[in-house]
């Protein structure tokens, strides 16, 4: 499961990820809070939607996007409390979590740290096969940092058999894009 | 209830405060988690901490240190995501929740904005008929800042009887401390 934290709209994905890379969306939502609810209200609306996904499909692990101080847009504490809540819902359940940095998201899912909005969007439709692009950006966000967090934590595919061709080629697309 | 949000150590303090604005120490502690464990873990410590006391105590309010991301110390991000814990928790109860900043809270109760972990400790253990100073400086704070927000936010008394020569000695401290 990947969480992309907000109060505004929290896009939480959840996908099942094969030994062989390949992956299958199992659930995508993003939770909205109003803007003139009070914060301990919108945090509240945020954990009840996380809860529920953690309850209907629950997921393995959890992957959350990594909040920077530095990034000093007026929303980051707001932004940082709620990625509060996903990490605290995971481990109250004793799963575990980690958190990613956008970059390594999108190097993960693009081959590119750079990648804006619609590269990964397109990417997250192709690698789990869908009609549409996932949208708005924070849900396929999700998505990526739950494909992400697979791919770079899951089972290591070189200790039970060799790397496929596509596999090699994914693993050297992140290997230059971490550089 | 006051909560001094932290992952190392978390103050929660609950105080009864009186109409005449004389207050009461219900229930003063810290809930502390390891820098060595996950970060999920950590918040989830803090969070069964903080539901402990808001079951056991079930306080009217909660006021919650208010974290700033221009305070760039490696801590800020740890800092806020348990404060929005702290709040997340509020809200699911259905409790009112307020942020108040150290400045604020140091100004109501020693009537100084910029006053000291000393004095802040002093004029708590003081308001409160405490023996001895609350310790750590997490506990004071938490309790400093649930009086803070009693003294600030409660039943107004000017609304229903004039001020007493100590309430009034009080409101200007905070007037003054607050320009």
């Amino acid at each position: 499961m990947g969480v992309d934290p907000g109060l505004t709209r929290c896009g939480i994905g959840v996908v099942d990820v094969a030994p062989d890379r390949s992956a299958t969306l199992v659930h995508v939502g993003v939770v909205r809070s109003a803007a003139d609810e009070a914060i301990e209200r919108r945090l509240a609306i945020i954990a009840a939607g996380i809860r529920a996904v953690l309850d209907e499909h629950r997921p393995d692990v959890v992957a959350v996007e990594r909040v920077f101080a530095q990034n000093n847009r007026s929303t980051v504490m707001g932004t940082a409390q709620a990625s509060g809540v996903a990490l605290m819902l995971a481990g109250e359940r004793g799963l575990a979590a980690e958190t990613h940095t956008p970059s390594e998201v999108k190097a993960a899912i693009t081959g590119y740290g750079s990648a804006d909005k619609l590269q990964v969007q397109t990417m997250v439709a192709r690698v789990l096969r869908l009609d549409a692009l996932p949208k708005p950006a924070d849900a396929a966000d999700a998505l990526a940092l739950a494909l992400c967090h697979a791919w770079r934590r899951g089972p290591a595919p070189t200790r039970t058999a060799p790397l496929t061709p596509a596999q090699r080629a994914w693993a050297d697309a992140e290997r230059l894009a971490r550089r």
